[in-house]
This record gives structure tokens, sequence and C-alpha cells, in this order.
């Protein structure tokens, strides 16, 4: 496949375009080459943060393209120097095309990274969360836990890289509506107070959400940025697999 | 001395006034009575957040004033319902004042957070660090230190709430310059690089700092939102003492 | 009735939502309790605005629920001192939540400001007027009246505090179509002209509505603002009284 | 003198200049010809208003300039057509320049507007008054009245065109500090409170204005829109006299 | 015909109004008297510029009304002073009114600028071309040149005032699919090489787009501004011919 | 030299910090290594603008560096594909470095682009021209010319790719007080008029320049955007050479 229809095909499950003005992440191809249909994509890396690690990782595996959740280009590049430089030169050396997605990926009910935990913890009825403008970029469901049971259920399944999920226990001790977003998600607490969740489960947390928690008795898993959002570019991941493409996951947690 | 007093000294001490156009957080007297030069007052409280928590304690206490970091106001308060109204609720009931310095705080080279943690560090030739529009909301200084000896030190003498200290340890083992931004400082990583710091010290993290201390090979201690936010206001708590004042330090530690 | 309730149903009838942006008033309840579906509305009053004086005069009568045109919150309450905590404090102490509506009531055809005045003249054929985004804040009509009728039909049947009603009589001696937008509705003038009105009927007036309404031979009625505006929270009071309130009008005219 | 002479040393005088950022009219030359040095100006017209009637009678009167304090343009005119048209055409066809001087002429110290209301209540110990950015556009000063002599004396001396002082008596009987804002001054209510001034002195009022002054027990007098604003024009006139031209101020009261 | 069913005739067919927020001319009757329905127009003067030449060509020619496709107004005109008044003076002093229409008239698929370049050439399967905002501005479909002919064609059939048309020769020989923005387009230059079209044809250009066009191996052929814009007004000028008007064309080249 | 030294000297020189608010241009180190301080710069290129053509002639003489007036980040490079690929993937590949000085360089009075224009001109009396929020773009001068002999010097030191220049004739034929900003300085026409210039000097035309020059009677030179900004490099080289580099000039003209 070349790289345009690589790119063509994301950009049409993921709906890009719909996402261009909520989100500062210049999604879709963000370093390719001039000519993207000339570009045979053989070999695809798929890693949550375009770094220097992960792009080296994707360097030597010999990648044709690296998929990302978090890209370089937020709100512009304002000089390729310095850190830019460092991320951008090798892939530009090294011929890898760099594809991103960021809100889309977060939003997508199969595909995204909330619809990743909510497949986890085995939810049903689902429904979207998390409003951003016009979109959602979470998900909420129902089920049957305990605070503990859920708690576990998220320390045991998710690579926090020895961090843990830090549970704040003010809600009830039994859980049946559960509200999600992903990575930076403590903006949200609100919604999940008013969609009537007994827990909401993001990655990191601010200071304000303990006290926001507290009030609100809302039960608040924190299970780590990087540790909940490795499920949409492995969803990503899959489609690459089942287009042909020779594929493979760079881990690089980053404890956070 | 009445409130209006204990307002202007503080607001003349903390130069309230120079932070107006970059502080969101509408600092100096947030929730007050209507006459202030009538209210007496001979019992302050302190905090770092202005919660629900903190504020029935310092009810309790019998304050006649609460003086805190995070305030309740952030660019106006929409409507007093839900969250604003459980907080303004008992401080009007019960007539206890809200005083709030947050970046003047953060500021100030003798009272402030990242002074406080200069202090605790023993940093020398200290400087402000971490600029904001005109100002500085931190500090940087000289010492010596092994890596893991700023580390423990950090881990000993905060109250992290059994969290601890985290460290990217992506820099020299021998730490000689100090960067501090208290509370959440991963923004300021880059001109920590900049001034030739070895190490940046601040509170909560991001997911980005991870990659980004990385390749900067800078070392990086999250010590916590709360633990490193103390300093700033019992530096008031004892300027109250000072003018006579009856004092408590509300301590509500959120692990953030 | 819970104010759970009352909110919703006020909220509903007025579509309050979709004045959220082309209103600076924070519409709707403003300031309220913790958990309103847990407090009883038995007894509500009503008043053109919230001030010191209709604030009190609520609590002397045993309001649950103070409801009015002019609220607090004007793009938001950066603190709560001086004015807002002469006006908040009481609110609070006497546990009377603020239900408000500015916009959305001055729009409606059949409850609001302008379809008051409206009826009051027996207009017919009535269409919304006073353009403000995508919504009309005032109403037209047609009927039969020459400029003194019209001019003493508004005197006799607003209470204008004494201040009586000003004309500009520009106009044509015989008024068969009549645009009105109650309050200060000066900028109108124009939009008066382009739908062939006779007289705009408004409340307060503005240095340059003398001569635009000279140079464009349009009768120009100012009426008073607040004497324009009872009608909204009186249609308000009704249908409280429908649903099963004790109610009570508070009069505090401005005599503006 | 020749035009461009003449708005020179109007402009020089009032510093114009310093207002271009504050300020929504385009004050200076508004309306005038393409060489205005080659314009020869004998004969100067003074009004508070540029509209119709005031520009009818300069024409008429033989005008080659007129100048006013409420210009046509604020914020640029989108169209020459309907009232712009009905205003410059008649200036055009009879060569009457059009010179505007709004906010500059309310502040300044001595010839302004606010200055012209100090003079007439002989107040003492002068300063500025009225913030508006940072200009002041007013003035405030000490005397000696009753509040009743203070609404006397205004009424008294004021052409309100039939309509009064309206004063709200919320203050101290006897009154020693002044605060004006000519026109509409009602927003530098809480100013007048902050300086300590007895009494705001203003042209026309809002709605608000009744319970804010009521609240802070501040007495407020609205002596009308053009009748506290013909002062500063008057002023310009005398210079122009000064200057060996012919003048006359054309009155043309509102009665707002 | 009035001037007011001149003006509607004109916004109708044009779409005057879908224009307003993406246009900084004002569009429609820009100079015009204080009452458009009394005021007959027999006699049409067209031009693309309105300038103190195609004014006076037109004051001498009778013409009750001047339509051209620059007006005056771009975002209010600030004072009628100078450049303003040598325009607008002889407009007023001569009872012409003047019509605008500027990018409606650029859009428009029949009557347009764009259009008239696209007939020229003989353009098949014609689509709009130039997106802005929700519009277009220009106009693409299919031919058969070899990039000579193309050019020659434009050389021949416009006037270009004797500067020629300039071509940057950086795509194929042979020419099927062209893409147009008259006037100053160089700015749609990706778009037309995301059309795939072979050539783009506008009127002047900037200096980027000579390694723009070179690095897209795209035709580009500069054939003057002025040249490029004669071929909506005159469209115009065909529509009042048909509603029984006397007309001219005012050809005052700039050479640009 | 390194090229961190190299960048500092040029940023000292040109003031680079004080134009950042005023200049979409990210001027400075644009490209650059991630450690400047340890790549020796020895060989130099100069060029008008960065594109695909000069960067490959920079690329194969062997450059270190690439300095030039017109860079790639204006405002923020979104996505480092299609153009922008093409142009920073070769410099990244050859290591390259990217040094941008836009409006810094036009405006420095000795080394910029208006003072090699006035430097050609032999121009006295020298003072800044062409204002640009706080700082002056271009330059003014006295000398003595026909008109003819202004254009003639103009046609035969500048190349202009023979496109030759453009002169419009409608100022005196003796030419005392010249005014240039170079590139595309049309918006600085009335500037010129301001300042009593007898002609404006610059390189790109717009639409609209030839009608407010015919009303402002003053002659125009469009001498090209290209053939007006080579001075300004080339002066750059200067300084290269003195500091002990081997420079080279990429002669790149576009035409316009």
């Amino acid at each position: 496949m070349n790289l345009a229809e690589l790119t063509q095909r994301y950009d049409d499950q993921l709906r890009t375009g719909d996402f261009a003005d909520i989100d500062a992440s210049a999604n879709g191809l963000q370093v390719g080459p001039d000519d993207p249909e000339s570009v045979t994509v053989e070999r695809v890396a798929f890693a949550v943060d375009a770094a220097e690690q992960t792009i080296e990782e994707a360097v030597e595996w010999g990648a044709d393209a690296l998929v990302v959740h978090h890209g370089l280009s937020w709100g512009g590049i304002e000089r390729v120097t310095g850190r830019d430089y460092r991320r951008i030169a090798p892939l530009i050396e090294n011929d890898v095309a760099l594809y991103v997605s960021h809100l889309p990926l977060d939003s997508h009910p199969e595909l995204g990274n909330a619809a990743g935990i909510a497949d986890l913890l085995g939810l049903e009825s689902r429904e979207p969360f998390g409003r951003m403008g016009p979109e959602h970029i979470g998900q909420q469901g129902h089920g049957e836990f305990t605070r503990e049971e859920l708690g576990e259920l998220l320390a045991d399944e998710l690579d926090t890289g020895g961090q843990g999920v830090r549970g704040f226990d003010f809600g009830p001790d039994e859980i049946e509506h559960v509200a999600i977003v992903t990575g930076s998600g403590a903006d949200w607490l609100d919604e999940a107070v008013d969609v009537g969740a007994d827990a909401l489960v993001t990655g990191e947390g601010k200071q304000k959400v303990y006290h926001e928690a507290r009030e609100a008795e809302l039960n608040v898993f924190l299970a780590g940025h990087y540790a909940t959002e490795t499920f949409g570019v492995r969803s990503l991941e899959s489609l690459a697999e089942d287009w042909g493409m020779v594929t493979t996951f760079i881990d690089a947690p980053t404890g956070l």
C-alpha cells in the first residue's frame, strides 16, 4: 500500500477532518515525503508518543511509517531546532513517515482509548462521554463492581510502569456507571457527576481533582496517562495487520 | 487589626496588583464582607486549597479569615451553585473572609513556595526563575548534591502524603544548579535547560515531561503539587503571628 | 415542587439554553443550594432587579426563591465582596435561591416583556422584532392610535414612578405599526425604520436617539426601563401560581 | 487661518493622539477637504452633536467648519448611505469641515465638559477622575453644599430642556467631595465610592445605577447628557474667538 | 427604475448577503442618497475601480449610478478626508450613487470575473474553485491547450495595458485542467495542485508564487489584476442594458 | 566559528528580538541541529528565498549554513509535508542550518534592504521610514534626480530579471525626497505622502497603488520584489566574510 492510501484509510476511519477545529494537534500525516503516493509502506511501527526514544526504535526496526497518539505539531512548529530537530531529523533521514491521531483516536467508539478501557472493564450500554465542542472524547457504560474490584481490575490489566492505580474513594462502594476520559481527563469530573456516574476513570490527575471528587462524592481512578492511552494505537496496529502490513508496537511507558 | 488592614498588608508584601494581568486567579480578598474596615480579625486560618474540607475546618476553629493559595475565582464565578455554593456558603454563613494569593505567593523571593523549597535545599546565589510575562514564579540557586541526596532530601522534608517523590534521572549524577517551580511546573523545563540547571524540582507532572526530560538530559523531581505549595501560606501565617493574630494551619494533603 | 424541577420548568418554557451565546447574563439558577432536588419551594418572590432592596424584602416575606429579570452575574462574578457580597450573602444566609431570566424573558412571545407591552396596546398580527444574533428580543404588531393616544395609554397603564412617558414626536400622527424592545432598546431604532414601524416603544433612551428619531421621522416613546420590564416576571409569577406556589411581586421601581 | 492649522491647534491643545487607542470616536478632522492647507476658515460653528439639525444650521449660518463633541465615525463608517449620507452630504456640498473631539474634550482639565461642571460648582482641590485606560475623562473636587443646594445649583445653571435634574438622594445630606463624569457616567459609580466622593454628577442614567447608588449610599445627580456636555465645545468656541474667528454655538438640546 | 430596485436586483442576482462575513468590502449600495426609492436611475456607468479618475468620468458622462468591483469601504471609512473625500465628494455633489460587488462578483458562476476568463478559454465541465470560507471565488474547467496557446489566448484577448501576460512555465506542456482566481489569486496555488489543475490563471503575483509554482510543477499565468477583472462589471452592464438602462464602461487600466 | 556564535552575532547586529511581536517570520535560527555550539560553520551560503532551488544549490556548494531573507516558518509550520518537507528535508539530510532575517533585515539602517537602495541612489540626510508598530522597515533620504534619471538608475543597477522597473509618473519631474520600502511596500504610500516624499520606491505593486499614486500625485517605482531585496543578505554575506567564513550568494531571481 502506498503512504497516501494508508493515510486516507486512517483519516476515513477516524473522521480526522471533523476534529480540525477542536484539536490543537495537527492530525493525519504530520511528517512525510513530498509525494506520499510514490512511497510504499510495508512496515509500520506504533507508539503512544512521538519522541526521540520511540523514533529511534522505529528507525532501528526499519519502519516505513510511525503511527502515534501524541505527535510533534501542536499549533504549529515555530522552528525546526532543539527538541523538534531531534525528533524530526531522524524521521526525515530514515524515510519514516509520521502519522498522528490525537482526539480522533480518543473519541472513536470502537478503536479509541476510552473504548479500550471500556472493553477491558466489560462495560455495556455504552455511550459517548466527555464533550469537547461538537464531539465526545470518552466513553461511558454500565457494569457491576465493588470499588475495590474496579481498582484492582485496572491495576492488573494496565501496564502502569510500576506506579499503580490511584483511587480517590469518595463515591459509593458499589459502582455501576463508569465514565472514562483517558489521558488528562480531570476536567470532565463535573460531566461525570451530571450523567450520574459512580466513578470517573482517567490517566493523570490535577491538584483540583482531589477536592472536587471529595465534594461531589465521586470515585476517581488515576490509572496513568500512558497506561490508559495504549489502546488506540494498538487498534490502529490491528487495522494495519488486517491490511497486510508488518507491524510492531514500541512500548515506552512514561510512568505518568 | 481590621480586615481591610490585613488585606492591605498582604497585598503590599506580595505585590498583588503586579500580577493582575497574568494570573487567572482573583488575588486579594476574594470572599468578604461589605465593609472590611468594620470587621476585626483575630483568628486566621491558613490552607493550600479553598475547599469544603478546609473551609469547614476553618469554621470549626472559629476563624475570622482563611488565607489560601488556591482560591475559588479563576476568571469569574459564573453561578453560585453546586461546588461554588458549597464552598462560598459556609464562608458567608460563618463570617469567614477568604484571602487568596496564587502567583504572587509562588513568586515571592522570601515568602514564596519556590523560596521555601530553596530554603529547604539550602540553595545559594538565588535568582528568580520561571518567567511568566513580566514576572517570575519560581527560584533557582546553587548547592552540592548527588541526585540521590537531592531526591531523599525532598522525600524526607516534604509531606507527600505517602506518594513519595518521583525522579526522572536523565541528568547528571552531581547536581549543582537547581531550578524550582512549585505546583505544576513542567512547562518551564526548557527554561531550566536554558539557564543551565542540572535539575528541575516541581510538583505534579504531565505526560510530555518524561520524554522532554529524557531528551534534554535533565533531572526532574516531581515532589507533589500539594507538598511543594505549603511553604507560601505558612510564611503568611508567620507574618500574621508577628502581627499578633492567633493562627492555625489546616493540613489537607491531596496526594497530588 | 423541588427547586430543580422549578428551574427545569422555567428553563424549558423560556428556552434558556438558546440564549447562552448571546446573553452576558448567566440565565437560569444563579444562586442556589448544593442539591436543588432536595430543596422544596413553596414561596416564590418576583422582582425586576436582584438588589439589596428586593432581596431583603424577599427574605422578610419568607421566600424560598426569588425570580428576577436582572441578576447578579454578567460575565462572571470576580469576587464575592462589596456589592456582590451585599446581595449574595442574604440569599445564602436565608436559603433563598435566585433564578434569573434576562434575554429569554425579553424575547418570549407570550410571557415576555415586549409581549406584555403588546398586550397592553392590544396589538394584532404580532411578530418577533429586535434581532440579536439568531434570536429576537422584542415584538412588533399593528393597531390604530393617534400619537397622543399611544403616549397616554402607556402613561396610564405603566407605573413609571412619576417620571411619565417621554415621547419624541418626529413620526406620523397616526400610528398603525408599533415596534417594541423593552429596557434599553434605542439600538433597534434602525430596525424599526426598516420594518416600516410608525413608532418604537422602549424603556430608557440614549443621547443619540433624539437625532436618529428626528432624522428617521419615527415616533419614539421612552416609557422607563423598569416600567417596561415588569411584565415578564409577572408572567412567571402567574406560571408559579398555576403550579401551586405562594407568590408575591416585589415592586421596587427605579424611576429609570 | 487655514483648516490644517486650526486642526493642528485643537489637536495640540486636546492631546488628540493620546486618546486614539481608548476612544471609538475618530477624533480630529472627520470630514474635510482633500487639501486642508488650502482652505481658509473664518466662520466656525459649534454644537454638541453632529446631526442633520445642527449641520443644517451650520450651513445656513455659512460656517466653514463645524466643531462637535459627538461626531459621525465611531469605529468606521460602513456605508455613506441613509443616516450617514444625510449628515455627510450637506457638509460636503456646502464645504463645511467637521472637527470632532470626544474623550479628549471630556478629559481636558480646563477646557473639558467635567471641568465646566466643576467650574459651575466652584470646586476646589480639583483632580482627574474617571479612569479610562491610561487617561481620566472626568474631574473631582471639593466644596460645601447641602444635597438640595447642589441639585438646585445644577438645575438652575444647566439647560436641561425642561427635564430637570434627577437626584438619587442615597448619600449624606452634606456634600463636600464631588465626582463628575459628564454624558453617560454611571459606570464610574464604584470609582466615586472608592475616592470617597459624597456625590456623583453625570448626565444620563442606566437602570442599574439606582440600586448601586442606594446600596453604596451615594448621592447621584442625573443632569442630562446634553446639558452636561455643552461646556467643552463652548470652551473650544472661546479659543476660536481668541484666534480671530467668527463663531456661533448651535444649541440643539436633546432633553436626554 | 428607482435606485432601491436596481440595488435589490443586483443583490439578489449576486447573493450579496451570503458574502457579508467573508468579504471586507461593504458590498451593495456603498454611497447613496437618503431615500433610494425616490431616485430614478436611467444612466449607469461601470468600472473596475472606484477612484477619482473613474468617478470623474462617470460624473462627466452624467451617470445616476456607478457600479464597480473595488469600492471605497473596506472595513469602514475612518474619516471622510484626503483620498476618501476626493472620491466621495464628487459622488455626492453630482448625485451619483455607488454600487459595489467584490467577492460576490468574483464568485458568480455566470456573471463573475473567473467565469469570464473561463468563457474566454472555452472551458467545459466547469466547477467552483477557490475556497473562501463557505464560498468559492473562482472557477475551474477543462479544455485542450498547449501552454503556449493558453498564454497567447490570454495575451490576445485580455487588455493588459501593454504589460502582457507573464507565465511561469513549470507545469506540463499540454494543459487540460485550468483553475482560475482573478485579481490576486496566488494564495490558491495549493488548491490548484490539490484539484489536479495543470495551470492556475490569476491577475497579479506575489514573490512567493515563483518558487511555489516551480516546486509544485504548476503552470501559472499572471494576466494582470485589472485585465482579469473587467468581466464581472461588464456582465452587470449587460444586465442593466436588459433592464432598459443607458450604460457605459469606463476603462481605466492600471497595468497591474 | 560555531553555529551558536554565528547566530548570536547576527541576532545582536539585527536586533532580532525587537521584531518578535511584529513579524510573522520566525527570525533567527529556523532549522538547525540539536546543539548549535557543537557545529562548526565554515561555509555559508546566502539567498533571498529559502526554496527548493536555493537549498539545493546550497547543498551542492557544501554549505554549513544558509542565510535568507524569506524563511519557511511564518506563524508556525503545521506539518512537515509537501512543500515544507521538500525544503526542510534536504537541509536536515545535508546538515545545512537555516538562518532567517525578515523585518530585522529590511529595517537595518546600514545592512538592510532599503539601506541598500538608498546607498545605490546616494541618498543623504537619511532617516527611518515605513512604520510598523514601534519599528521602521524602510528608509528615506534626499538627492537630486529627474524622474527619468531615477527610473534609469534603478533599472541599470538592479537585476530585475528582465522585467524592468515600472514607474507611475504621477509626481513631480524633479525628485528630491525619496521614500523606500523594499519588497511589497504599497501600503506605505500614504506615509510617503505624509513625509513629503516625491517618490516611493518599492518592489511589487498591488492593484490599488495605481489610483492611490495618481490621486496623491506621487511617483512610484516598482523595481521588483526580488531585485530590491538582495542587498540585506549581501550585507550579511560581507559580515560573514569579515568573520572569516567562505561565502557564496545564490542568485535565484523570481522576476517578481
